[in-house]
């Protein structure tokens, strides 16, 4: 069986999580709690992250970009990346920019400062990064809903590995109840599609402990 | 013909004119102040970052990563991933590593602090980031010399996108003196076999304006 270490809230494992499912791989998850660096946690990665998938054949990978391009290539069936290295330059250009970028500006000053903070213990929220997290969000959501405007999903006609890295941010913040929804209608239409996917349900679903979910975080109609 | 948008000391921009070399691939160098923000180069990418790789069709890309993949997916003659799924993987788990944990730790500490700073007209020198960045060398001479004994090159038996990632970090660094060779025997020689290859030459042939190198910077015998 295929085994996933992760952390719910977490959005690269969010993306490894939906890619697995819009590729029909069945995954035994195995929830980490990587603030506590167990030792046998640490014996399956000495970096002490997560995601870490471990292939039915023992093949243990480490790293969202390592991960990604290997499910892309041994299960080419679903491919998420795109059909021809002009699409995929677009769809990897579009998951570094809301890995990294948003990640960056809104990810890591929301949930970073607001719960793994929490977890890590390491001290008090800084307001500060929290008000920079909450500005920046309006200039990503005008972003993803010009692309799929154009486009249909962000990097093209078909979904990809950029929907799902930017899909898994949001997701992660709109935990908190930290996205505006009401004045992105477009960003909102594309994540509303997200959303229903099959491969999106379960993560949805699942509840990071001690912190509730905003009331509209799993609803269809939000 | 191919156009590459740099600046000499950055990482990122090595690894790409390094892989076009391996490639055998022509490219027309343009160096871009980017600091300067300028214009017409703002107009080409809009993030304002280096590199930029116009193909002589004229598709542009941006991104370390996927510029990378691209090149390796449309010049496939001299591979630089690898030959197979996991090899790939291991290759690009290396590339992480070197790309992103040693160029936090060690290479924004040290050219960050030392050189861009000056061009970015950001202040001071911040002492303690030098000083970390010195003493997290050693663990990485450490792994790059565990790595080359085994494998030949870091990721196997020949040379990869791993290779360029961490001779690019390492190189940029050694521009600045601050690379204790005479105690890593292993990083040392395998560092000198990456030196000596047509693909780097014309990189450290190449100096930086306003900061000299250091005195074996270029030497094959350091």
């Amino acid at each position: 069986m295929r085994t996933l270490y992760h952390f719910t809230l977490l959005p690269a494992c969010r993306i490894v999580r939906s890619a697995l499912g819009e590729k029909k791989l069945e995954v035994d998850l195995k929830a980490e709690r990587i603030w506590e660096q167990r030792d046998d946690f640490l014996a399956v990665n000495p970096a002490g992250d997560v995601p870490v998938l471990i292939e039915p054949d023992g093949t243990t990978l480490t790293e969202l970009w390592v991960i990604t391009e290997y499910l892309d290539e041994v299960y080419p069936d679903v491919p998420l990346l795109g059909d021809d290295p002009l699409a995929r330059a677009e769809t990897r250009r579009l998951m570094v920019w809301f890995d990294q970028r948003f990640g960056r500006e809104v990810t890591d000053n929301l949930v970073g400062e607001k719960v793994l903070r929490r977890f890590y213990r390491t001290g008090q929220p800084v307001s500060d990064r929290i008000r920079e997290g909450k500005e920046r969000i309006g200039f990503h959501l005008d972003y993803i809903g010009y692309l799929a405007e154009q486009r249909n999903w962000l990097a093209g006609e078909d979904l990809t590995y950029a929907d799902l890295v930017a899909a898994a941010h949001l997701s992660a913040v709109d935990y908190l109840g930290d996205i505006p929804w009401e004045k992105y209608h477009e960003a909102k239409n594309w994540y509303a599609r997200v959303k229903s996917r099959p491969s999106f349900r379960p993560i949805l679903d699942e509840l990071v402990p001690g912190v509730a979910p905003a009331r509209h975080y799993r609803d269809l109609d939000f």
